[in-house]
């Protein structure tokens, strides 16, 4: 499966163009804010909550814009992915709004609770190892047993263009700003972001915030090209894939800056944004704000949006501990 | 300290005068829903927001509408209350509004969170044992020596106006109702809720979710008289005041029915609501969930309004376990 190769980058108009196809499906997006939190960084923080998005992610947008892109016959035969998650699920979520079928090939691995969306929204799971090539034979095994359609998590001008429909909805909402942070690991959302963002407000820098352990896309703009053999380890599993071919075209040329942030400091970004804004956001979401807190300086006094672009954790991880204390 | 005793009932009008009087300083929560909740609960289910409120409770809104109701001289003395959690963060963030003094007694055994959210919010701690007469004589030391005014965190006329924001404001988001359902400690809540009800919605019905380990209410109004003496068990740790004695009979006039739920029931319903709606919600606020839960089938297609009233956990009590998996 190589996908980048004659996929066309997608321009705002596309992005347009998934806004009005998606609108009937996806959830306009609350934007939340914390005095105390702002306090901490020492800038206006506005956070674009696409953890409360349908099947809580960002991905939903650029699957439902996908899904709604196929001609009737193509719908018909459903569509098919690999994915840990968050895309597989968000794909699901997309085909039960056109009531076709999707298969999800989903490695060995992937985190419970988005293997049990899937599932969950009706899609059919297919299990293999838990590499690449393994994810990509797979997913073209079963294209060629059914016909579906696939849909590539990131590197698809269909996907790309319908994250990007979270930027614009966000500039709409909050007006201008002076810098965007995004979270970055195939580049699905960030290459979005870039191309909308450089219509709607041409000024505005956009960074993308890279795990260190997954940091591909930072070395693959120091050395002119793109890393495509990385071997990631960091807690945020919805940033662990390397960059994409045309994604990595679209982050370079909008001169994104990646920032790279450390695994413990995106869990303590968390554990601020779960107990300060009462939201949950998965650690790929927390990274932004563990970015803005690293460049203290860098952002200090600035007027920040940051897109939390999910909120699924497995809770299982997380053992309640009743405690019955005294007291009224 | 008997604030039972002098203290008038609000009416409509109290609840009215208290919306206008923190409008500029409360948030105006929203309300979320969950198709999949729904789903299980086989109702429509709208859930008002007030672990998103300031201090991250509806508590915030008595407060400031008490701090907010004295005279410039009696502000200039400070407010003392006492409370384990959620009141006292929300007394001290209110008389921060006002610029003035808190003093609040906590008793030993509170949560953790809320007492550092009290002193984070700039309000002065004074320790006692976690008896109700020690918390009582402890306020009423502070109370002579300042001069403050005591601020009863439920059994206060201006408390109950002031949590009864949170209907009217409810109702004016969602429109009619088949049922209220709000979480019952000392009454505060459920006692502003049943006065903006009964006026803005006369034929509404509003349940009151109760602990089965402090289930006073429910016994107070079996008996028809107010339980005083009563020692709860509850994870609940926002519910284990026993009603006061001008919120029972409001209670009662109104025909407020307690649900009662077990802990295990509450602690369900709190994941699913952390799991399907990626907010934070205490067990005092899950409450109102498991109750339609545990009563489906009376519940069955109605639609639901519920208060989460709070969203202030220890994070500490839920250790985040790092997994490292594999994949992209």
């Amino acid at each position: 499966m190589t996908p980048e190769v004659d996929i066309n980058r997608p321009d705002f108009a596309a992005i347009e163009k998934a806004a009005d196809r998606i609108a009937a499906h996806a959830h306009v997006t609350p934007v939340m804010r914390s005095d105390s939190i702002d306090t901490l960084a020492g800038a206006s923080l506005l956070f674009k909550c696409e953890n409360l998005q349908r099947a809580g992610a960002f991905k939903f947008r650029g699957a439902c814009n996908a899904v709604w892109s196929l001609s009737d016959a193509e719908a018909a035969r459903g569509v098919v992915t690999h994915s840990s998650g968050n895309h597989g699920a968000a794909l699901a979520m997309a085909a039960r709004t056109r009531g076709i079928e999707c298969h999800v090939v989903v490695p060995k691995g992937a985190v419970r609770s988005k293997v049990e969306a899937i599932t969950n929204y009706g899609a059919s799971v297919h299990r293999c190892e838990a590499t690449i090539s393994a994810r990509e034979q797979a997913a073209e095994t079963v294209r060629q047993q059914t016909g579906a359609s696939l849909v590539h998590p990131y590197a698809d001008a269909r996907i790309i263009a319908g994250q990007g429909t979270a930027t614009r909805e966000f500039i709409a909402e909050v007006g201008a700003l002076d810098a965007l942070i995004v979270p970055v690991g195939g580049g699905g959302l960030v290459s979005g972001t870039a191309i909308a963002a450089s219509a709607l407000a041409p000024g505005l820098s956009v960074f993308a915030a890279e795990p260190a352990g997954a940091a591909d896309t930072k070395a693959s703009l120091l050395s002119g090209e793109r890393i495509a053999d990385f071997a990631p380890e960091t807690i945020c599993d919805g940033l662990r894939a390397l960059v994409g071919a045309v994604n990595f075209e679209i982050i370079r040329d909008h001169r994104v800056e990646v920032l790279t942030v450390d695994d413990e400091e995106t869990v303590s970004a968390m554990r601020l944004i779960w107990q300060r804004m009462k939201i949950i956001v998965e650690p790929s979401a927390a990274i932004v704000l563990a970015a803005v807190l690293r460049h203290r300086e860098r952002f200090a006094g600035m007027r920040i949006g940051l897109i939390l672009s999910g909120g699924n954790v497995d809770l299982d991880d997380l053992p309640w501990v009743p405690h019955f204390g005294v007291d009224a």
